[in-house]
This record gives structure tokens, C-alpha cells and sequence, in this order.
């Protein structure tokens, strides 16, 4: 067994498939609505309110640190911010609603303004939770990745399983494609405004990636994810992509150059450890919903995640989606213990 | 080649595995808002007042059948209609809506009335829709599996990824398996109640399966869904049973009994060709938003499709969905006619 890690040195070692003391553990939305000292805070202020108070932002995002421990922090922050500051009329109630989608090719010619700047609090959140943490810590930063942003943005309200995007993918994928495009140097901006800012470690979010079938996803979303990707520095964090449902693109998603693919809780992580092999480290993916099991219960299942985990060429213990809302404070807690071996079991 | 088929005949061969002239061709959700002389009808009807009207079914049933020449006529229906016979205040705006769901034990008790008279307006449809075909086209009546009618009768409007009936089954399993239990009984009511009418295929939606992991689902949605189908008369109608991004459950749902997986765009046929083997046929799977794309363009995914076909024991061509309502007409009869042969190409 190595000597033990900092929680920084442990999460870039497994994001790189190196030799670590334990798996780091961290959880997708850890600072969220389940925590009552989240909800005091946003009894006074709005969600975007939030996104964009950098003060306000990095107290959030340390908070679940505070309570559990966990080995990453991930500032608190939302995808769709750099599409708010791009002239797009985004509201939360409580999914995001915009008002003037991207119709068109037309409508591309709105996208103007600064993703720096529209991000610019993320970046300055990211420097008050460094110094608050200190170099043990690592920060994590993100973007929504090029198809999921388009989504978004093409959509007043998202449709169930994105039906107006896939089938705008068939009638006008010049569109589509010019969209993605656009989307993927929004991504690539937005975290290289984060790298610049000190992020230790870096999340791409393609949580509408599923919708696709394989050959869709290369043409259209997986194309875009590896543009946004390559558009990166050479000398960068460690770089994680999740997708939810999306169990059917593992391979793919596993050649597009990201450090870490992020799995969902509906495949088995032993078995994507055999189709990805050594190419990248492994993410994920206890069930979200498991968290409101008795504790004994949510030990047992760490306990074999852990144990599938080990056939990956590395393993970031989280979940396989983000904290749900009811989410009680103790799974949470027996999550998080059970992982770093103090649970009382 | 074997000699020309009747519908029939080639639907019942395809499901078993047995020889057949080509495979045969329906669609999921055919009779619905895509189609101007079903508009014309719920100009005047509700949704459910014509689920309860006989007549209208029926018509409404065969009108994609006069358009198309599909191989298989579905009967017009919902698979909520047997809840709502029970007690659950459904209305559809445009999803469902349940009112009064069934949010613990005590409320099961509630749950009471007849199936078989909740879905008499289905059954004498399917009578009617058979009346004016004749012998040689099947009709296909269905149900809804217990996992997707627990989601529906358990919570006033679905939440993404079902996350409440999914926190339930890890909060309050001996809960969650009586409520599948109570809708197993009213799944497999409602298909020998179809069987009894003169259905000649069957068909199960689990459309909501897909968001279990495989542990999960056979412990909840699986087990119900085997209890289900081995409630039927030993000697009945062919059994398909559809699962919507269920990829990863595609051996557990091979192994249920039923004649027919019928899985979803996303799952590459010949892939499941080869998972399942000869234990089942398979039905699927063209990406229903493809009917919007270019006919030449749908002609080559149908190609595609039915060469992929051709490695499973029997090949029913279908969406890997229903048709989404704004398909254009001349995408769906592109789609038919490419399968039956006549294309124009």
C-alpha cells in the first residue's frame, strides 16, 4: 500500500490510471438542495443569482467539503452559463426554460458576447475555493459538452429523449453540425477560462449523449466532444467525460482523449472495465437513488463498486448521476465514509 | 423464397422464428397526431373518450392500415386505461396525469374495480378491427408492464429517470414489490381479456425499465414482467416485449419467456442479434426521427436495418419507438414500402 495521498495527488493519479492509497471520492451536484445550509442560502438568492456571485459560489461549492470530507471539490456553477451571457434568455423554473432558442442557422449570428466573461465568476469562485482549501484539495471545473449544450439551446423546453434535436440531426444536419460547432469552442473556452483560473481536475457533461445511437453519436456529438477536446492546451488537468445512459457509447466514448470516462449507474463497472481496458480510468457509479437505502445497504453496495472498480485501469468512487433532491444527509455521509475505510461497519 | 405470405401468417412466423417471404412491417404509435384523419377525429374526441369509444377506436386502429398496408394492425388504446378503470384519476395534458397516486401500502387498497370492464372498449375495438380486415391481417392488442404502470400509478407526473419510484424500490422494496405485484395481476388481466377478443400478437411496453441497472431490474421490473407473462393461457398469441433504452437488459429480457424483444434505435440490431441467439426474435429498430430525414436516406437506414436483421432468429421491422408526431406522411410510407419491397429506388 502506498503512504497515504493528499486528496489532490490521489484523484490525479487515479484519473491517470497511477498507483494510489485508495480510490478518491467525490459526488456529481455534492453541493445541491439536499444540504440545509445550500437551502438557507438559497432562500435569499436565485439559482443564476448564485451561479454568478463569486463569493456566494465558492461557499457552496466548499460546503459539502465541509460536512464529509469528500476528495474534490466541484464548483458550483451550471452548463448553461456561458450560453446566458451569449444572449440566449435563460430561466430556471426549476428546469431551464429559454426563451429565444436557436431555431435556425439564422438565429447562430445571436450566439455574440464573451464566454469568458459570461464565465468569469466560475473562474473567480475557482480562486476563493483554492486559496480557501489550499493545495490538498483539488477543484474541479466543467462544461456541458458541444451536443448538450445544442440542446439546450435549440429547445425552449427540453423534449423527452431530445426529439427535437435528433430529428433536426436528420432533416438539417449542416445546421446541426455548424450548431455543434459553435457549441464545441464555447466548451473549449469555458475550460480553458477554468484551467487558467487553477482547476485541478476538468468535467465534460454530455448528459444528452444517450439519445444517440452509436453511429449518430460519432457523426454528431462524439465528433464535437473530440473538437472541444483537442482544443484544449497539451499540458492540462486531468480531464473526466460523463454521459448518462449511455452505456452503448462506452468504446466510443473511451477513444475521444479525456483521462476519464464517467459511467452511469446502469452499467456494470466491471464489465466497462474490460471494454475500455487501459485506455482511460473509470468514473461512477453507484445508483443515486441507493443513497436513501439503509446504511448497512449503501456500505454493501460501495463495497462492490469498490471491488468492480479495481478491474479499471483507474476508479473515481462517485455516482452514476448527480445527488438527488431528497437525498438524506446520512447516505450521503455512509457514501462517502465507506469509500475512504472510516465507515463504523 | 418462400411463397407469398398473408400478414398474418408472416407476423406469426417472424415472432416464432419460422421461415417467412420478407419480414413483416409496423410501427409503433401508427395510428396517432402525425396522421391528418386521426387530427380530424380528436378535433372532437378526447384522448381517453376515444380510447373508451369502440367505433372510433377501431377506425382510428385501421387508418394507418388503409394508408400503408402494414402488416399488422395495433389496436388504439392506452396502456393507463386499466388504472383509470381502478380508481386512479388519470387525465392526459398531454402526458399523464394521475391525480391520486398510489404514494404507500395503505393506498393499494384502493386499486379495485374490474380490468376486464375497464378495458371492454379495447376488446371490442380489437372484435370490430378484426370484423373488417378479415383473416389475413393480425391485430395486436398490448399492456403496459408492471414496472412502467407502478411508475405511472405511484407519482402525479413522471420525474426524469423516475427517480421517485427508483428511491422507493431502495427505501421501501417490500412496498414496491406489492404495488409490481398488484400490476402484474392487471397486466396479464388485461391481456387475456385482448386474447379473448381475438388478438393475434401481443405486445408488452416496459417503457420505463430502461432506468435499472441489471441487478435492479430483475429484482423489480424483470420479476414482475416474468410473473406477468406466466399468468397467460399456455397456448396464446405471440408476445413481444419492448423496453425503451434498455440495451443493457437485452439478455435478462431475452430470458422472460416472451417470443419477441423489441428494442430501441440505440442498441445496434445485429449486436443483439448475436446477444439473444435463437432464444427470441427481435423486433426494431429504425431511429423514429429518421422518418424526417431525406426517403432516399431512410431507404438506406432500412437497408441497413434489415441486413442486421437478417442475423436474428426472426425479424420484425419496426421503430425503435412510436412515430413522433410531427413525421411526415411520406417518411412513413417511404419506411413501409422500403421494407415490403415496392420502393421506388
Amino acid at each position: 500500500m502506498p503512504e497515504a495521498l493528499s486528496s489532490r495527488e490521489r484523484m490525479r493519479r487515479a484519473c491517470l490510471g497511477e498507483r494510489v492509497d485508495r480510490p478518491p471520492v467525490w459526488l456529481m451536484r455534492q453541493a445541491g438542495r439536499y444540504l440545509p445550509e445550500y437551502r438557507e442560502i438559497r432562500q435569499r438568492v436565485g439559482f443564476l443569482e448564485l451561479c454568478r456571485d463569486p463569493d456566494l459560489a465558492a461557499e457552496v461549492s466548499l460546503q459539502p467539503h465541509r460536512r464529509f470530507g469528500v476528495d474534490a471539490v466541484v464548483i458550483f456553477s451550471d452548463i448553461l452559463l456561458p450560453l446566458a451571457g451569449l444572449g440566449l434568455a435563460l430561466d430556471f423554473r426549476p428546469g431551464p426554460i429559454v426563451e429565444n432558442p436557436i431555431a435556425g442557422p439564422a438565429d447562430l449570428a445571436r450566439l455574440e458576447g464573451s464566454v469568458a466573461e459570461a464565465i468569469a465568476p466560475t473562474c473567480e469562485a475557482i480562486r476563493r475555493a483554492k486559496r480557501a482549501l489550499g493545495p490538498d484539495v483539488p477543484v474541479l471545473g466543467f462544461a456541458g459538452a458541444p451536443w448538450t449544450l445544442a440542446a439546450y439551446a435549440s429547445e425552449t423546453r427540453l423534449s423527452r429523449d431530445l426529439d427535437r434535436l435528433t430529428s433536426l440531426a436528420w432533416r438539417e444536419p449542416a445546421f446541426v453540425e455548424r450548431l455543434l460547432e459553435r457549441m464545441a469552442t464555447i466548451a473549449a473556452e469555458t475550460l480553458r477560462a477554468q484551467i487558467e483560473a487553477g482547476a485541478d481536475v476538468l468535467q465534460i457533461f454530455d448528459t444528452w449523449a444517450g439519445v444517440l445511437a452509436p453511429s449518430r453519436f460519432r457523426r454528431f456529438a462524439g465528433h464535437a466532444l473530440a473538437q472541444t477536446i483537442a482544443a484544449l492546451p497539451r499540458e492540462r488537468p486531468p480531464l473526466v467525460v460523463y454521459a448518462r445512459g449511455a452505456g452503448h457509447l462506452l468504446e466510443d466514448l473511451a477513444r475521444l482523449g479525456a483521462d476519464v470516462v464517467s459511467i452511469d449507474w446502469r452499467t456494470d463497472l466491471g464489465d466497462a472495465a474490460e471494454r475500455v481496458g487501459v485506455r482511460v480510468s473509470l468514473q461512477g457509479n453507484l445508483d443515486p437513488a441507493a443513497l436513501g437505502a439503509p446504511e448497512d445497504e449503501i456500505r454493501a453496495e460501495v463495497s462492490r463498486m469498490l471491488d468492480l472498480g479495481r478491474k479499471a485501469r483507474g476508479h473515481v468512487a462517485n455516482l452514476g448521476h448527480g445527488v438527488l433532491q431528497h437525498t438524506p444527509i446520512d447516505g450521503v455521509r455512509a457514501f462517502v465514509e465507506a469509500v475512504q475505510g472510516t465507515a463504523r461497519a
